[in-house]
Parts: C-alpha cells; sequence; structure tokens
C-alpha cells in the first residue's frame, strides 16, 4: 500500500510518500517540500493545488494522511494555513484518496514515539526508519512521519479486525 | 460580462451570478446556497469543491469576486472558514477565472452605499438593484453583493483607463 502524508502550510507544504509491504514493512518513495512563497496568495493557492495534483498523478497513492489541526497561533494565521490545507485537500480528495487525520500528538508518537519531540527529533527518526542518507527538510519529514504515522494505524486496524474476525 | 461572486463558509457557501451589458447595466442570472451542514468536514470540503465546479461549468462565468477575509472571530472558525474558502478558490482558479478579492466594506458600499449595512439590508438593496420579486438567502445575496462590487469596480477601472488613453 502506497500513503502519501501532507503538512500543509501557506508558504510551504511538505509531503512524503513511503510504501508499507504486507508484513508492515517501510519504505521511502519520495519527499519533498512545495515552496511557493514569494507569490501573490492566489497564485500559492493554485500552486499547491496544481502541484499537488501533479505529484498524486506521479506516484499513484492509495491512502492519504495529514495533521489535523485544531488550534493556530491566531485567527490570521489559522485563515492562511486553512485555505492552503483546504486547497491540498481538494487535490487528495479529487484524485478518489481516502483521506485520514491524525492529531501532531500521534504522528510524533508514532515516528519518535514521544508526542512532545522538537523538529529535529522528528526529522532524526523519519531518516532513521526510512533509512535516509540525511535529514528530510523540516516539513517534508513532517509529512513523512506523518505518512509514517498512518501506516501504522492502518496495520493496527488490521490487526484488530483480523482478531476479530477469527474470534469465534 | 458575467461575474461569479462567492461568499464561502464551512456550512454554507453563497453564489451569486449576474451579467454586466456594456454600458454597465446589471441583470440577474442565478444565486443559491450550497448547504453542506450535516456531513462529515472532509465531504463538506469536497462538496463545496465539486458542486462550485458544476456551477462553474453550466454558467460560463469570465470574472469572480469573492469576500477577503482579514479576521475571523477565534482561530478556530478562522481554520474552518479558510478550508472552505481555498476550496472555493481552487474551483474558481481550475475554471481559469480571474479572482478579485474584496473587503466587506467595499462590498457593502457597493450594493447599499453604505460601508455598515446590516444583512436585511444588503438582502433589500440587492433584491432592488436586480429586480428580483423577492429577497435572496442571505449568503446568496451577500454573493451577489459581491458580483455587484466587481461589476462597479470593473466599469470605474474601464472608465479610467479610457480616460487615461483619451489623454494626450
Amino acid at each position: 500500500m502506497r500513503i502519501i502524508g501532507i503538512d500543509p502550510g501557506s508558504l510551504r507544504t511538505g509531503f512524503g510518500i513511503i510504501d508499507m509491504a504486507a508484513g508492515g514493512r517501510l519504505s521511502h518513495v519520495a519527499h519533498g517540500c512545495l515552496d511557493v512563497a514569494g507569490q501573490p496568495f492566489l497564485s500559492r493557492i493554485a500552486a499547491i493545488h496544481s502541484r499537488l495534483t501533479g505529484i498524486l498523478q506521479d506516484f499513484s497513492p492509495q491512502g492519504a494522511a495529514i495533521e489535523s489541526v485544531f488550534m493556530a497561533r491566531n485567527a490570521d494565521s489559522a485563515l492562511k494555513l486553512g485555505q492552503a490545507r483546504g486547497a491540498a485537500l481538494v487535490a487528495l480528495l479529487e484524485h478518489g484518496l481516502p483521506v485520514e487525520e491524525y492529531t501532531a500528538l500521534q504522528i510524533k508518537k508514532a515516528s519518535v514515539g514521544a508526542g512532545h519531540a522538537g523538529k529535529e527529533q522528528v526529522q532524526e527518526m523519519v531518516r532513521r526508519l526510512l533509512n535516509l542518507p540525511e535529514r528530510p527538510q523540516a516539513d517534508a519529514a513532517d509529512a513523512l512521519a506523518c505518512a509514517i504515522c498512518h501506516a501504522h494505524h492502518t496495520t493496527t486496524r488490521q490487526h484488530w479486525q483480523e482478531r476479530r474476525m477469527s474470534t469465534p
């Protein structure tokens, strides 16, 4: 199963794509950061949507995960983040992808093992878990961590479904 | 020139479509409200984008106007509004429409003549300006007022461009 994780932002949107083999083993496919800073706001929204659509066409993931945002610093940054997130969501949903949301706590727990890890810890653990030669850029690392979190939750769900089915 | 105005919201997104004749005369084409309440949040975002895309295909506007939002009540509502607005913007931009943003003050001045008009005043003035049999629903009225505002600004811009060109 191929999973894309997204870390949306109005200046930089990270993406990370991993493959999960039948036994749950994860492998890195691609990651990167859509940097749309320095453009007018509407062009940024259009670019997030169109560039993400291109990535979905190139890599054909079967599942998508995105960080759920409950709180932003203030109403102004929330509005900007919200519009970027809306543009990214539309790209995922248009592509027919089931989208799962995870809290920052769930994402950090899945990659670092602790809910209150710093950016560098996430970058380093993502590097180790996916056997990368170097630490990915921060937004891309968050997106990969989000994809890893989705992989873990999918494995756990499958495990419980199998247990339930095998229990008389 | 056919103009669509949008009043985005995470529960209800108003739209209003008007035609502006060569002399600046406005006529009503369509209006309505995309009510996506009662669905999970991600389905709402998908529905705003897909239903608005359908409306753009049906009515083929040449220009689009949307209220610019600087402040929301709080960060949580700003995040929800932002995502709805992002989904609506993607639909407009995907359709290749030039999108103009106007402040609530500009929109109210264009329809009511005063910047601090209430919802009912906007509904009543939109009804009169477009010769409608009854007051449109509040979100649709705001969307029509936004389209009217764009029509006025387009006329003013054309006027000044013509003046500039005719001045030696």
